[in-house]
């Protein structure tokens, strides 16, 4: 073993903490408390445990599971981007890889191109884990909004093209998901709680 | 594909977002905030991955993973335990059989049952997955007392005996991690952070 390699990993964990000071705009279920990356990185990874079998295409579970653990770190550096922001992208920046270069970069070189890679494969959105792991983030905030009466889209005044054209990123993952969201989004129009 | 399944999956994951409000004793790094049970899971998670290879035995990670992630699940009905606590012991107690049966028997029956060996596999602590996620649990506060000048240890007055007791579950999972949680445990008291 080199005590180095640990020492480094050490530093890693202790950075990461950070995750649980950054505040999303999205409110926990049934609540005005919002939600930081931390539990949400950790809703998403059982999310995708219970739900795996709704995925169309074969996964490995595992790597699933690294991507929604580490997928909001690099916000350590970046901030949260709200899924909704009209002037800032929500896509991968060069900020965001900047960020992924120093924080997973405390880890030993090896395990730093990994962390690095998973992370750059879950943004591509390209393979069936990363779309799988995206279907979960973007069906906790639809969860959370229809328990919160609308949540952020009221909040915000998002109208229902712009949340249909963002949620549709979960039909990449799961058809069954999919039906289940378009429901709860139809649904919505229909309690008045997202307006077209 | 059964769609009770799935509504019944959607029920268990809306119910494990009271696990964001139990408060731990121990606070986050270099803070006075409490850490929730949601973000300590989704940072032993992490701690999993990234250290897997200072693991003595062969393990699984994905189970370790799991174990982690679901650990503190039952404690939406039977609240967090001091891991000092004198007059409650920490040991599985029929009350957090009950809540695992409740909460995980939320999921589709095959899944609950599932979940509920992973449970019970790592309270009981027997094999290589449930000796590693428990030295993670262990080191985790750890690392956050000596970052908080002695954090709990000194805010309820445990010494370094109970504190080495405790920690030295460490040593089940892997000989390099006890060495380093060793290495901290007698800094601390050099530090005068820990007593004896």
């Amino acid at each position: 073993m080199n005590t180095q390699d640990l020492l480094n990993q050490i530093a890693f964990i202790k950075e990461i903490d950070k995750v649980k000071y950054i505040q999303r705009k999205t409110k926990l279920f049934n609540s005005d408390r919002n939600e930081n990356d931390a539990e949400h990185s950790w809703h998403l990874a059982l999310m995708a445990i219970v739900l795996a079998e709704h995925s169309d295409a074969p996964i490995d579970i595992l790597k699933v599971v690294k991507m929604v653990l580490i997928h909001d770190i690099v916000e350590i550096d970046s901030g949260d981007v709200f899924m909704y922001d009209t002037l800032k992208n929500h896509l991968n920046s060069d900020e965001e890889r900047i960020a992924a270069n120093r924080i997973f970069g405390l880890l030993p070189q090896k395990q730093a191109e990994e962390f690095i890679a998973v992370w750059e494969e879950f943004e591509a959105g390209e393979t069936n884990e990363a779309k799988f792991a995206k279907s979960m983030d973007r069906l906790e905030p639809l969860l959370q909004n229809t328990s919160n009466n609308g949540g952020t889209w009221k909040e915000f005044d998002v109208k229902y093209e712009k949340v249909y054209e963002k949620k549709s990123v979960i039909k990449n993952g799961s058809a069954t998901l999919w039906n289940y969201a378009e429901g709860l989004i139809n649904e919505s129009i229909e309690k008045g709680i997202l307006k077209k």
